[in-house]
């Protein structure tokens, strides 16, 4: 892969830190008295620091032996061992398909003679490769990873078989388990679990962090929530409101404080970022505040994987041709543990709101075809449990368009999603992108630095329900969510955000 | 509809004009000889000027009496009568929905309370109003408009009588004919064809023109061809090769010069912009260099609504995010004048060539996906003719990919498109981005202004198989194509491209 | 169209009977100590007898104001008087589509030149024409019946136009209606409900029944619920187990009797038959008890018209050939007022159980596929509301087959089903051979002449749950249930049962 | 699996015989003079004898090295040593799911306590067992069958390693080989060829079926094309119209004799049935009459295994529900050499023309929906070679109806049919009926015994444009298809038709 210089007098490369001068424009928008708005273009100049090496990373997994944990483990021996193995339609070499980081690339520039030059994602700014992640986790279920492997029936057995045993030696640690918060069908899964209250959870979470941290000489540590969907937590003032609140609700072993906020709090406390791969609220007020003292970051919720992330790109582009969506039916059927513990009322509900959503700040874009006071379009979302299905989740999905004159375009769509093989490369974008943000500080002027917010909302183009910090709109628009992070990652380096403008070929005197 | 006013020392607003200072960000790319590449950010600092008045304009459509051009008119008079109709659905308002002039919004930037605006993308810079358009043109049926629109089959009934008289006053004027190059079953439909060789045929037609302007005191004229696929021509050195050669093969009724490219020649010598909506290869070289020597603006080639719209938004969507594209199965069926036409090998094959190279742009950016030497995605495209379905067009499709470690994700689609009333509100666009950037020219630094080159290449989003000048690049991609329009127009009024990185929202103190 | 004379021994048409003798064959199976069976042919002669003459029927509604009663009203009415209407593709003629006494045929033989000849099912034996049926009946809406239509968005506004003003005429008695029994969203549409008790509520509908009955002259009335389906009710003993306890009930106006049994009580006492349109269980044993007390024909439950009649047949067919099916995931979606009361959880479980059980005798059928022991299929059903569609029933299937060695086979249907258009047809074939069965009488030997069994389970193929005489198999399958229909009638006329043999055709020497 | 014993006077079993006693029912037509018609009833008294002990049979495979080939030969092995095999979704068993006589039941009768009872269709006569079948034929490609199951890509790796050392002692014999009938893409594969002209290599085929037969000690050989589609011969008077001027053509190496009529004639030569799994006209009509000389059965043609299969399921059922198809649109992707070879214009034209009739019969029986001079559905049929999905071929058909009152049904259906899993199954049907057919014989009343005609359309359920006796009709109805079969061998056990009249059920009193 060919090496990438940035030239130019905005950006300096150090032996540890790359430093970019940046002009950062925007536009700011007023409403006058007489209904008309006044768009000022805004300018602020920016620096950007980029520590460039990446850190020695650790991830943790809450629900490790899951299928997207096993997936994960699988996917990093067989990449980092070069494995291939046969399949009835041949020899399968391993890849990283479906992550950004190591399988995207972006449009660098073009040359004089007009060729346009795409590189990369993971070229721009040095990141930590998928290959050199260390691995661990909890699961409350106790088996290896190997047979973890096994029984996710998500791999070729002709790969299973070539990491098996290694994966055997990898046994996650004892979760925490609240049959309040998940499907009561959870409970013949449960063999691995931490006794005791909550307040001696976190304590043990912590330690595991510590003890990871530790035996792997790691210089960081990203913990992330992959286990099963819970049912939301009743958000209460006094308990999940404030830091302190969140801490002395630890320490009372609150009934309402959820597993996975128990997991959020201790990594947090180890000054380790926590992302959210599930529907719940796990990260309430309360966590945020707490992480922005500890100076980590939070993300989430749930991974876009599927059928979401393809609303989210046909509903952009669908309102941004003016074409007005009236009607939107999407129906789900998976037969893994997730889909089995999705069965359960509330920990659909979860899932629900999390997937309701996604077409909102489109919908509010276009105030022609939805003028105010009418009506959203409508939307239903169906998760069933078919065990037979196993991994291979479907989804069936009907969009129906107002178009010209009253017309009707209608869209049917079924995809078959392979639902860890899609997950699994977001986990890796979500922990490269964490890690990357912890090197990375800006500056204003001559400002001082700081990092990005608690809320890491670059994280969106990979979260269902994206998390953004108190009081900015939410982006689900796909394409939106992708060019922050391009446009972000070219700013690292001193380059402008791309703009398609494409000028020089479209007027010859520009080309010099 | 709130008014734009846009502030800032970048944009100046005269009676007449808007002036704009712009400083034009790109990256510049050199290889290296160790294989490496450099990268170099470039300015240009450029000065946009756009005529304030949009221009009395005409459209002269080849193949008026079909079913986009008898839809269009239909549209555009329900839409400046404000008519309603009643639908077995409850009443229908006319409207412009599928136009992106019309019904798509740009977000324009955010309030200090950071709030989204988004504004109609017609509200930017001043453009022609779809109602103010006069329409006139050639169809080889001498129909009236009324009956056309009868025989479409595309309108409710409800609507057709509220249009069908005053559609009835409006005639077609003869038509270039010549079975050479549609299929032999359009040969019942030509009972208005103008007479004599080509010759004659383009001193006709640029007669119709001039009095078409003179009757409607038009101050320009735009000529887009609507009318049938015709097969491609066999273009040869000597007769389409230069300017001069096309004038005599004019001169000579040269029999490989298709109708379509005296139609062209006609609109270039009146000094109106041609634009091609079929699929055939109307703007050959010769003409091109015509239109430039005339300094008119050509597009092309073929509307894209459906299928292919689809496609360069879905395979943009999934190669951005790693995933690779192997097999691509397009097929289509319609039952339309177009699909009748389309049946005949020699037509179908020039709509085959258009749609076939629509994913290479994308492909070709990903080299992670498809390293050197490795094969395109499997693609097909089939279009069948089957009338019972009219002009409800319909495309099936399955797209096959490969994800993480060999696994397998399918979509497969479903779109019922009603052809007409899809395309028809790109032909709005196309005319209507065409008359304003007949308003707009551009210079660097204290250079002379000149407009965009004569290849319009900014109409990509709305075609098939977008014409670039020569030596530039093809971009197929969707919302590149849509951001090239939206930033473009942001630049006329000194408003920077979207970045959409959002620093403001994710980085709390540079929000002031 | 041609007339059909049955010559043979077997026959013999008198001027107001048919009388056919007829050799009914069956195997008898016995299942022997060592596992083995015995199959032993079995013959019983038979006599059937059948009125020639139609008789003047009636049919009331239960929900006469609702989509399908206004439709079928509105069908009647363009049938009778031979409307044709505009539609956006042409000119459209009435017919009786989708009826399978009106529009299908069956092979009555061959002739002497192998030709096979297929003649209208209605053609057998007489039946009732649907234009010569009287229509009337209850709805808790006071709407006349051409604002009914209209407020039913079912039919092209050209046809609304064309029998609006006659529907106008036609009002719905008031309904009994119980919120207890329906979802509470119907609410604001009852404004036409019969007051008082259910005592007073039976007296009232068999008043209503006896003067239809009266006013229009006719020889029989049918009843039939076309309304919203009601939550099942918790069946008793005591009060829905016998005649004479549904008796005691309505007396009691006991709150757990539905309105519909309501209706089937009063009916039945009026001496009509009922047919339950809706997945309810109106029918409770104390009600067929009390049916065959007055001999009168029960018949249920809830139309079949689209997904589920389309899963009978592939079903059957999958099985038939040897295919396992493993997952059936069937989604619907509607935006009807069915659908607006479907919503409600108790509603939709009555549909859910109804539709839920359509493959379990096609499945126990067959060992070989489904072996002792080994689960059923995975089968899920949703039904959504989403208002946008309207009548348009929208039924999204996925079917996944077991193969050769391991193999699969994935069915993907989208159905797009215009609800009301095909229940509608259903009413007309329910009454019209309800109303034949009321004139067929059968005996055996010289034994008495008796009718079919209360329960008329000769209708269970326009059934998705068939009520079928107590002890007695359900058959779903839908090629048995169109054979059993079509054997009945050919029996009628003396014919033996269609074999597909063809054994003239197999072996030429047969053929004399 | 239960032994079934037939009880009665109307068969009789002996040591090598069942003799059965058979009134076979039907009606006959007259067309009268004015245009009425009178059906007779009609009764043949014959008599049936099947042969108790089925032949050791031999299959020859045209194409034995191709998918279809290798993929039966892998599934008997695995069947007859009881494999098992890991997959990812678990251990897989060995099956013959998809075969009518290996995993499909028929209704042989009811309890007296009138329980429905099924049995396999194979228990009711002795037939021929797939595990006992020996297997052999020829391939122009020299792989032997280990290395074809490997080149198929069809089989889990874990079962091809099961098998492969037994299959690669299998080699298949040189085959016909003459591009002037199949694809020229297929040249590269032809490595192992009968040298010289045909009338050698009819000599050799002969003599290769007599080293099978005696080789492996068998009593019969069925031979079936299962080999590439050729394209249609073009029958020509004194070479294809009689038995004799057929061995006059192979006597002169007729050019326009195709490589399949040469294994037709070798075969029928020989003494063997010959069946044609491939669209072309193999058997012309001097090959029918050379069968019948040597009293041998052909059949064909195709294998119909998915798309066409539903199809004619659907067709049937819209029918006979009375609802009017009006367009249907068929398109198929396959990526193995099949589709390769239907790449080439005249292969895929043999294979439309067998598509494009499949639901003519069913249009025609019903002049309701389709009154004379109406024309047939628009249809269309569409296959592509798309190397990627292998041997995964997709079928997506769009079916659109007529319903009442002009309204509208559309169906849009995706089918994932695994090629040759699909026609293997079929490959044993179509062997173990023609050997059970060359047991049977039938005799009307004291006349003498004869079999079935030479053409055997009792295979027709099998086949997607069945061949049938001269003069008869074609049925592709595929209920009726399957009751012929299953109705026949009831009657070889004197066992009445299955008539589905349950008159048991529907009338109480007829239950004794």
């Amino acid at each position: 892969m060919a090496t990438i210089n940035v030239a130019g007098p905005n950006v300096q490369f150090t032996e540890t830190e790359i430093n970019s001068q940046y002009v950062y424009q925007n536009s700011e928008v007023t409403r006058n008295a007489d209904g008309s708005i006044t768009v000022t273009p805004t300018e602020q100049k920016l620096r950007f620091k980029t520590g460039r090496k990446p850190a020695k990373t650790g991830v943790m997994l809450v629900g490790w032996g899951g299928n997207n944990g096993s997936t994960l483990t699988a996917g990093i021996l067989a990449n980092k061992h070069k494995y291939s193995w046969r399949t009835r339609r041949g020899v399968q070499e391993a890849n990283y398909f479906g992550s950004i980081t190591q399988a995207s690339t972006l449009r660098i520039g073009q040359t004089k003679s007009l060729e346009e030059v795409n590189v990369p994602l993971s070229s721009v700014v040095p990141m930590v490769h998928p290959n050199d992640l260390v691995l661990g986790g909890w699961d409350c279920s106790g088996l290896a990873l190997g047979d973890a492997m096994r029984r996710a029936q998500v791999l070729e057995v002709t790969l299973q078989d070539l990491v098996y045993e290694e994966m055997q030696t990898l046994k996650p640690l004892p979760a925490i388990f609240d049959l309040a918060f998940v499907a009561e069908n959870q409970e013949g899964r449960a063999d691995n679990v931490i006794p005791g209250d909550k307040k001696a959870a976190v304590a043990k979470v912590r330690e595991d962090i510590r003890n990871f941290k530790a035996a792997n000489g790691l210089d960081t540590v990203v913990v992330l929530w992959t286990a099963n969907t819970e049912r939301f937590c009743l958000v209460t003032e006094g308990v999940h409101d404030t830091a302190d609140n969140i801490l002395k609700a630890v320490e009372n072993s609150e009934e309402e404080l959820s597993p996975s906020s128990c997991y959020a709090v201790a990594a947090i406390l180890e000054g380790c970022s926590y992302i959210n791969g599930a529907p719940q609220n796990t990260n309430v007020p309360g966590i945020v505040e707490l992480a922005r003292r500890h100076k980590v970051f939070v993300g989430g919720d749930d991974f876009k994987s599927g059928q979401t992330k393809m609303k989210s790109a046909l509903v952009e582009f669908f309102v941004g041709a003016g074409i007005k969506p009236e009607c939107i039916a999407s129906y789900n059927h998976l037969g893994n543990n997730d889909g089995k513990n999705l069965n359960a009322p509330k920990q659909f509900r979860s899932k629900e709101i999390t997937k309701s959503n996604v077409v909102d700040d489109m919908v509010a874009s276009n105030d022609i075809l939805f003028p105010a006071g009418t009506p959203k379009p409508d939307h239903c979302i169906v998760i069933k449990y078919l065990p037979y299905v196993g991994d291979s989740k479907r989804a069936l999905d009907e969009y129906t368009f107002s178009i010209f004159l009253g017309g009707e375009q209608t869209v049917v769509m079924h995809n078959t999603c392979q639902d860890s093989l899609l997950a699994t490369p977001l986990i890796l974008d979500l922990v490269i992108l964490t890690e990357l943000m912890q090197r990375v500080s800006i500056a204003e002027n001559d400002g001082e630095f700081q990092q990005m917010d608690t809320v890491l909302s670059i994280l969106s183009y990979l979260l269902k329900a994206p998390m953004v910090p108190a009081g900015t709109p939410v982006v689900n628009a796909l394409n939106r969510q992708k060019q922050a992070i391009e446009n972000i990652l070219r700013a690292l380096v001193g380059l402008p955000a791309e703009n398609n403008m494409l000028l020089e070929y479209r007027i010859p005197a520009l080309r010099h």
